[in-house]
């Protein structure tokens, strides 16, 4: 099944996809085309992991972790699909990276990696956009570069785990103006998800609705306002958002 | 006014401190001594700071940034007051940091200086608790050691901004086991309040209830489980934890 959250007439809903409608608890019907998308989760916490896919670390010139690398997005850096992705006023460098978000449906603490999938709810599609124009300094938490309201496009909807046969091998596909940037496929994740469950719950209690991004493939590159990206995960659906210029302003090159 | 958050008989209470009573929103009143106290605000996200006095860089052998550098700690790390710091098993270099919290109490997004202390609803205490034998790599965010679960103790109240005729010249003073072993003052800030609000709305938006701590003066040292960490704030109040062993595992000095 899919779930997705969304506003109609002011007010936020929730309710089943199907087809070109969304169905809430209440049996009412409301047309994709009528409503506005919200993230379909309210995450306690959004984790990123840097460095995730071998090739990805390549382009970048940088060594993978012996162990999972996390960071943080806040929850007000989320944006729903098809809602615009605001490219910061001075920021000239703003990038794409497709990525699997795995959202955790029954809280753990210290799971070990062999029951860590029994505490996944559900998979979505995420964009973790990242301004590497505010990437200064390796040495510190990636906070401004990554953390920009709107820099986390989440959705359309969640998939529950229990329909996706296999995540750890799930095609994903960015598009920039209908045209293929990135390609990968979630076989090719460093840590996998239930090692990256069993290392974060090591320390943290992972409660439901909180999301886990697995890391981007090779292939990012530079959007810019006018854009518009397209994220398809195998299994899941395609995640479509516009770049549109803070305050109208247009980034030099 | 002090504002409070606590359970009692199972329930999720909020109110008014006054002397040794909590007054809730229908006029009861609870002893402070037969409750359990929660964290006085539950923020959306947490903005640490590195370094943001002078002194405690000196000490880490490290050098101030030209700007504030942010981390962020998750809800699931929060703890109230009198409740337990868990020592992780496997730590052996555990660490209070005292630090003054700033609450937001108005959303704010690109706000200069000169009005960032209008949305700043009120102060509370933290302990920025952190297992320094989890930085083994400085390239990367501090994730491990600052989020363990109960690794940010908060409160035991939070005071009103309007009650804090200056935050920027409070005392705060560590007292292990009864015993000064930190003494600072927030006119030692790198960053002032203004200029942190600034700098973290200048790319995303401060929700009310979130949370920046402002940073640990000079004088850390290691905690053990057994230690009595109490921290006092001047105008605020004294947030007192204990620190138990995870399991009961005594780790080896």
């Amino acid at each position: 099944m899919r779930h997705a959250r969304f506003t109609s007439g002011g007010k936020v809903l929730a309710g089943r996809v199907e087809g070109r409608s969304i169905i809430d608890a209440g049996g009412n019907a409301y047309g994709t085309d009528d409503i506005t998308w919200l993230p379909p989760v309210e995450p306690s916490k959004i984790v990123g992991l840097v460095l995730n896919y071998r090739e990805h670390a390549d382009e970048l010139g940088l060594k993978t972790g012996e162990g999972p690398i996390p960071f943080f997005k806040p929850p007000s850096s989320l944006t729903g699909h098809l809602t615009p992705i605001v490219y910061p006023a001075g920021a000239t460098h703003v990038h794409y990276e497709a990525e699997l978000a795995v959202v955790i449906g029954r809280a753990c603490r210290r799971t070990g990696r062999e029951d860590a999938m029994e505490h996944v709810g559900g998979y979505t599609i995420a964009n973790d956009v990242t301004a590497r124009d505010f990437i200064t300094n390796t040495f510190r938490p990636p906070v401004k570069a990554k953390c920009f309201d709107t820099f986390l496009p989440l959705g359309p909807w969640m998939v529950d785990a229990a329909d996706i046969a296999d995540a750890s091998s799930l095609s994903i596909e960015t598009r920039v103006n209908g045209r293929v940037v990135q390609e990968g496929n979630t076989s090719m994740f460093v840590h996998s998800i239930p090692e990256v469950i069993e290392f974060l719950s090591g320390f943290m209690t992972l409660l439901p609705g909180d999301v886990i991004l697995t890391g981007t493939p090779r292939g990012i590159s530079r959007i810019v306002p006018g854009d518009i990206v397209e994220i398809a995960v195998g299994g899941i659906g395609t995640l479509s958002n516009t770049v549109t210029a803070e305050g109208g302003t247009v980034p030099e090159s």
